[in-house]
């Protein structure tokens, strides 16, 4: 049994709370936030759980083996670092941390301490994205071309973060996660309308040392929702539709044959139109697999999908983007 | 009565005839082709129609008071420059040339002579388009915030141009149309992966002055045909989708509210949402449109809507793309 | 405060306590099921809800105002009439009861004793009904031409119910509450494949003395979810799309001018087309509203949108659409 | 090389002349019409094809060898008998016929003559019901339980026939091509809104003996444009939906288990899930391929995949639902 306690009781933390509660290996035994509003919803909802304000009253419970971290990212690093210097095995909301040298921190202490370290990547845990591993992993894409993420929507400006360490996190861990190379450099463009220093729409590009390319778009203030992922390779292709009821990820028969006829100068190249397949998916909440994801590390030592390296990944990018948005979209190397 | 000379019956060359020959104003006297093939073509389908496999008797014929370019790129400059020079009006193919130089030069000489001289960005005459300048220039959107374009689908790789010459033109095209402002600097990126040194997918960043961005997303390798244009403003916003039968256009009431009572440090911002609404589009066919522009101008000397400087403004934007992508999408100055 | 026991802790039953719950001025007193597994949950989620297998503790109970049925259909009027004689109000799921003559008993009695009885036409609450309601009273349809209801999925074949009685409750509800007359006569054909004597795809027409045309298909052999209603008038035209997101409502102003001008022997027929409009809807989970509908009634003697009398009529189409089934088709004067 | 007239050149028959002339093996010799605008027309395009307004002069010409009929429906029975007892092959516009008399009528003449009587059912030559017919006839669906159309739009309202002659031939065409079984009556109802007596929006359920059951819905008054067909088997569903630009057939591995294990009373009914497939389809015109079926037809004296008896069989159910909407949705038997 893993004890969990859950720092930040706003718009995640009840999700954490309700998903690990309902895991058998695991019991939420206490609960963090500076309000005392949401304290008492809590105990209203959760009678069992204690309550705190303190979260010294959390690092010293001998009844937290693990700290769910559910605050804004500007306290990931402290509420993290502090927990796993107390031996808590941590789970983050995704970012892992506001920069790239808290991040390392976090995993470096993770990792002398042999404790769990865990972000929070929820879509990691989708039946879309596990199908899509699947496919890609047998290689039915063959070499990848790009990866082209698209998220936005009418949305929370927010005035902690730009658009791009709001909304990119998600995609960036999914292409980290199916494509199997790690980036070398960014380039990244955006605006910032309201005179807040934020960028409201961004883009980036992440480049690779094989020719994968990959892109993101982020958009606050997009009249519509679209989450739309396209993966291309030189066998197939896929296009992932989060906003899709049931068909999300759809594998394309289509590709580029190249061919090199002795005595020609130049390949030739020609597209190739085939049938299109959308495997039935896995619907099981993705949060419950985290959960259990986070749980069974805990308990096993195993390391989690979406470990501390996997978030520091993300935070790379995601300062980079931001120094290269600075210099106007000028290349950052990894 | 203004008779036209096609030069070109490739792709483009047969649906020109076959629009400028719907028009009472027009007559199509001569087609130019090296293919006799292509030529044999013409005079089956049009026996009245003259052919020949040299320019020098489309640019000697007395009967001919306009020329049509739907020659590839790296020719335009040439059939179009001496059509000019020998007092031919001249319609071109997008993009109007394959370099600034010689879109300047194009727009230099038509303005000596005072000929007509006008590209073919198509678009521009759709009911869509006419109806989305019809709104923006009411006012209807508020300040401009972004303009953002998907252009993909898996598409001939190109030998002679990258993706962005080939596909963004159209979409660089409707935004200078549509957004009263010019341009002042831009970002791209890419990637080749058929060892071409021509990228087969890219993305091009535009920035103005005022704040607006404009995003560019083509792509010659995907597996669906996607596009989209999405236009935000601070009142309203549109989703123009050209894949959709009836609905192209669609304009949503909502945008962002941005306040700052008196006291208050911070701005507050807020979305709104509101009703949406699909205007009812005119269906004439843009080509038709196109024609009959570039034939009312040439019999009354007005300026076409998509004249040579509108291409020119295109061809820059292009160019600049290039050099960015070299750059690894480093910020280059319109 | 009203106080509400809720029968029948299945599908339905968890979704009403927990709307209730949410209520200020409804309190869920009493919960009643079979199963003592069921009646294991409700204490573990609300500790203070008191829980019986036995329907008299219920009926007996000065604890309960108001009784929510959500048992199997065969089950309601049982449960439902006893609940009214004890001088309880009464809520039940849809459809009212099993056959008309239940229906109508039931009505009598709520009649007599001046007690609310509400059916739980849940769709009568949703912004989109709401909306078209408005839309259809203020005259902008015109007259009426047709309904058009779609409900298909993949589902579960019920075992004491056809998929006319299942599926088709919410349409009729709609028909019925939009339209403001009432249908005359009935016509059904239907299959059933799996030797239950139960259809699982059928198709009923209604009609009405106006010229107005209803019709149902519903289908649990469905590959996918459709659920889409078409109101047709002589002015404008609604397509309400249930699966749509966001935009579930949309207004074409489209139809049809009937000119009869002097002299002329028929009528001039032609088709009219316009811009399409999708209004804003209100998002309030309609259970919600629903709930809230029921207690206000309870608490001032309103009677109910969704009345005993709606639920009556609806019950009468649905026998109707069985006997017409039986008879291949034949019309059912209702 | 089979020698082509084309009798009625309005809607259709520009589309059979020039699908007739890009065949090799066929010419178009003749064309007929009573307006001498057309005719007109027909000359300025074509100037080899002869042009008359009177049949006589089809029917006595040398030139011709076959007869394509495109004029309204209640002519198509003078012009194919004349033009089968004059000797010539004959392709009729659907429906066939305007009545079950004349259609058996042209049959038989055909039949005793030896000549190819053919009925242009286009939607049997696209690629879409091609390939379903190929999925169909291997099984994969298992026994077929329904056959669902749905075809509507904002369209003329015709002046001679109601709204299923006019929209439902082409899906009865498909439905009797693809079960390959025979209907055995027909339900259906409707309404007629403008005083002409002739349905504008009708509904026709068509009953087999295997258990089988069609639905065809028709709207001449819909706002949106619907052109979606689903059929159910045991094992596996199709939905065509044929206003899809690429994917219009998507073969669902959905249906349904039934098991009747020993000594249970009941059978045990699922529903089962699973990946869904969308196969490439052909892309060839469909009228291109019809008129190439019909002049290899005419070569080789094979009979036609849409020859007299498919049409007739259409036409038999279109007299039914005609005799059944009188009778306010009676069955008809066939």
């Amino acid at each position: 049994m893993v004890n969990v306690a859950v720092v930040g009781y706003g718009y995640w933390g009840p999700n954490l709370v309700r998903n690990f509660l309902e895991l058998d290996a695991a019991r939420v035994t206490m609960c963090c936030d500076l309000s005392a509003d949401r304290l008492a919803q809590v105990k209203r909802k959760h009678p069992s759980i204690a309550v705190t304000s303190d979260f010294d009253d959390v690092l010293a419970s001998p009844d937290v083996d693990a700290v769910a971290v559910a605050t804004p990212v500007g306290t990931h690093y402290d509420f993290a670092r502090r927990a796993l210097e107390h031996g808590k095995h941590v789970l983050v909301e995704k970012p892992l941390a506001a920069s790239v040298a808290e991040a390392e921190s976090l995993v470096e202490i993770a990792g002398k301490r042999e404790l769990t370290l865990m972000v929070n990547h929820t879509f990691i845990y989708t039946g879309a994205v596990r199908k899509m591993k699947e496919i890609i992993d047998r290689g039915e894409l063959g070499d990848l071309y790009y990866f082209d993420s698209v998220r936005i929507n009418l949305g929370l400006i927010q005035r902690d973060v730009n658009v791009l360490w709001d909304l990119a996190p998600h995609d960036i861990a999914i292409m980290e996660h199916l494509v199997g190379e790690r980036a070398v450099s960014v380039c990244a463009t955006g605006a910032s309308h309201f005179g807040t220093g934020l960028e409201n729409v961004a883009y980036m590009t992440v480049f690779f040392d094989s020719g994968l390319i990959g892109h993101f778009h982020n958009n606050w203030l997009a009249p519509v929702k679209i989450r739309t992922t396209l993966v291309g390779g030189s066998k197939k292709m896929i296009v992932y539709d989060d906003m899709e009821v049931s068909e999300k990820v759809k594998v394309y028969d289509r590709g580029v044959d190249v061919e090199t006829p002795e005595g020609v100068r130049q390949a030739l190249i020609a597209y190739r139109l085939g049938d299109m397949w959308a495997p039935q998916l896995d619907t099981t909440e993705a949060l419950r697999n985290m959960a259990a994801e986070f749980v069974e590390c805990v308990q096993t030592g195993r390391r989690p999908r979406t470990d501390g390296e996997s978030g520091l990944n993300v935070v790379r990018i995601l300062e980079a983007s931001e120094m290269s948005i600075k210099r106007r979209g000028r290349e950052v190397k990894l």
